[in-house]
């Protein structure tokens, strides 16, 4: 069945209150399929077709749901039905959507949990949006060190229903202090009566809970772990942050520099579960409403109309060349759309390198320097480009000032593009808004400076008043 | 101790050749540490400390290295050293390394592998560049139906020091078909006499060796697996992609985008290890010569200057416009560029959007219908604030012109950006290549004559002749 059957089939099981065949035809199909197959159902169908599921399986499908769908959904279930489903789901995800209920909905279904969930939800819930602590999950298994592989291996199996993974275990100590992490792997093919701490690995690489969220997951793509354990302050193990989620968390950061870098503003874009608490994360473009399309784009572009103000003050204060010399303007928007376009790519190359870590800010005065060379060399190619047309165009003086101005707009827009993404980041703001509109916008001005000065001078006209 | 110091001692050790301290210093390092830490070293270099390893170690550093480093180092070593090196690695990274080799080096390396091993290697050798087939790996666990939860066990214990996961084991039946996935977690908890056939998912999730890398990721990430298996032609299980190398095809493809979308050339970036075969592979813009970053850029450059002829051959045009009215050129920057702003945001969604597999072919026109209502709105929320700026300018007849110029150049732009990731995928081009600049050149042009065909009609300037 293509996703279009299946939604066809629960729209018309779901007119004649067919709830049977509901659970009936979506039993075999994995959660994710069913999220995304009624991608387009509202939130009180959805809440319809969900309560004709078993609880395990609601609360799988739940977890692929975008983050502002799950929150309306769980407003719409009746309060032991939402307890229910908040104790079936695994703890990561039973936080965000806790947190994404209203104020009144949650006071209400607490008293419906039991005393470890509603203890847990607290401590989950506390931590900072975009924290390593916000992501995590509190089901995670542990041992101690004198247990012995046969032992610890019975731990796990009695454990393993209730937590997200099992293959990686971390040896914690009486103050839950991490002491070894020891897989499943090396348990099942360890001797019977080696204990853990014969078998464990001491170096254990860990994220603090108040870390970035983006620096967590990279750390465990780094190491190409399983799951990362989280500590707090104490160094006391607090929750775990597992590969799926952390993929989740590298996806949603490469669309957020993606938008900034094309001057477009991310509504806090999600994965397939929102892990933003309370943040109205929006999943697809194809669903965004025009309003909100609106919104993310309108900011920079009215933004940027007032700072090529810049470049209009530039050109009106070189009116007299212009009228001198007409035949400048035809090269007026092939020399500062250069200097931008050298701009935009030097600072495409900065925002990445900073957002992987390859870059770091005391990196900048040796970028400077490789900079000022690479735009030297595109410049004077750049150069020779445009002497051709500027020859054709103007004649040999129009060509020497054109490529004159060209070697110097691609060095300033080079250098701007480069420094800004450092500069952003200085003042602890995101270097991916040194978008290519930002640095056109700014290379602009330069330009048109630049080369009416050059022109001013080379040409014998009268300098501006 | 940091990076640097491990730099440093390591150097030390090198000069005095003291090769029992390299082992030593580094015996209780992470791998991905060691590479990064010596990240800053010659082959030559790299060669001797790694031969100063244990040959297990070795292999794990190894696949930490750049890919055209892993290629050149491996380069250096003897015959046989390179052999045991090959033996030692995980299969895909090393198919990596030998497709980085030299034929000569590869010719005479083979003889010195175990049969098994040769015929591995030329089959993962096989599959094309940017497939799934050229990212998996084959080692992997395969059990059959009928064994029991002990004996499936037992057997996976047996082969656990030769497999990536052991974590999903892939059923297979006679003809290597996949009939099932059975976890070790579900595996461990089963009554010891339960036959796998009847512990197993039969609904397994897979990927042909023949589609794309990205597609293959992706829905391992959709579907939050730990490896997804790969089948051929036949159905038969070849190979399976494991999560982390799934994390590194997104990072790479991510990157890819970003690079696109300001016009740079990504010189097949590759993750911490290089699955591109042959693929001279960059991992850091730090690392990158002088000469690479000006070939990664100056294609784009050039092709833009001649671009942008047309905007200059449009100006030449409406030149007695511009005569008669000078004032107009103070707002062709800010108009010719509030069009490529508008439309390279429209751009950045349709890319990200069709990368993510959000947005496909077949929405085109329904994403154009939507933009024309969003970018109708942006227009005239910017052309409210240029008219701010026209009128103190250049008085009411030229806030007018140049109202409603913005108007129809931020629709224009909007929806040129908005198509062009459509036009390019149709062709079978990467729609990241609409990237801001290529926008800002095609808007130009449009705005140029877009704004004087508004300024001359409404000015009652005589037509151009």
């Amino acid at each position: 069945m293509t996703e279009k059957h299946i939604n066809a089939a629960v729209r018309d099981f779901l007119a004649n209150g067919d709830t049977a065949s509901i659970a009936t035809a979506l039993a075999a199909l994995h959660p994710a399929d069913i999220a995304s197959a009624l991608g387009d159902f509202t939130p009180a169908e959805l809440a319809r077709v969900l309560e004709a599921l078993p609880v395990p399986m609601q609360a799988r499908v739940f977890g692929y749901l975008p983050a502002d769908m799950q929150g309306a959904v769980a407003e719409l279930y009746e309060r032991d039905a939402l307890a229910a489903l908040l104790a079936a789901m695994s703890h990561d995800e039973r936080a965000d959507v806790f947190n994404a209920l209203s104020r009144k909905t949650r006071d209400a279904v607490l008293p419906a949990l039991a005393q470890a969930d509603r203890e847990d939800l607290r401590k989950l819930a506390s931590y900072e949006e975009g924290t390593a602590g916000s992501v995590m999950t509190s089901d995670y298994a542990t041992v101690t060190p004198e247990l012995t592989s046969v032992e610890a291996i019975e731990r796990l199996r009695r454990e393993a229903p209730n937590t997200e993974t099992i293959y990686d275990s971390y040896v914690i100590n009486e103050a839950r202090q991490v002491v070894g992490v020891v897989s499943l792997r090396d348990l099942i093919t360890a001797p019977d009566d080696r204990t853990v701490a014969e078998i464990m690995k001491t170096s254990v690489i860990t994220a603090r809970a108040d870390e970035s969220k983006e620096e967590a997951a990279r750390r465990l793509a780094t190491y190409d772990l399983l799951a990362l354990p989280v500590i707090n302050g104490g160094d006391a193990l607090v929750g775990i942050i597992t590969a799926d989620d952390a993929m989740d968390v590298q996806a949603e950061a490469a669309t957020e520099d993606f938008y900034r870098s094309g001057a477009v503003q991310g509504p806090h874009m999600g994965g397939h579960r929102g892990d933003m608490p309370g943040a109205a994360a929006i999943t697809s473009m194809k669903k965004a409403s025009i309003w909100m399309l609106y919104r993310m784009r309108v900011f920079w572009l009215v933004l940027l109309v007032f700072g090529n103000i810049f470049s209009g003050e530039g050109i009106a204060y070189f009116e007299d060349t212009i009228m001198a010399y007409v035949a400048l303007v035809f090269f007026l928007p092939l020399l500062i759309d250069s200097g931008g376009n050298a701009g935009s790519q030097a600072a495409t190359l900065m925002v990445r390198g900073l957002a992987i870590g390859d870059v770091r800010m005391r990196d900048w005065g040796s970028m400077l320097g490789r900079e000022v060379f690479v735009a030297g060399l595109l410049g004077v190619t750049m150069a020779v480009a445009v002497s051709v047309i500027g020859l054709y165009r103007g004649g040999p003086e129009v060509a020497l000032v054109v490529s004159m101005s060209m070697v110097i707009i691609v060095l300033v827009g080079s250098l701007i593009g480069m420094s800004l993404p450092f500069i952003l980041s200085r003042f602890k703001l995101d270097p991916a808004a040194a978008s290519a509109p930002l640095i056109t916008s700014i290379a602009d001005a330069a330009g048109v400076i630049i080369y009416f000065s050059i022109a001013t001078a080379m040409l014998d006209i009268p300098a501006p008043a």
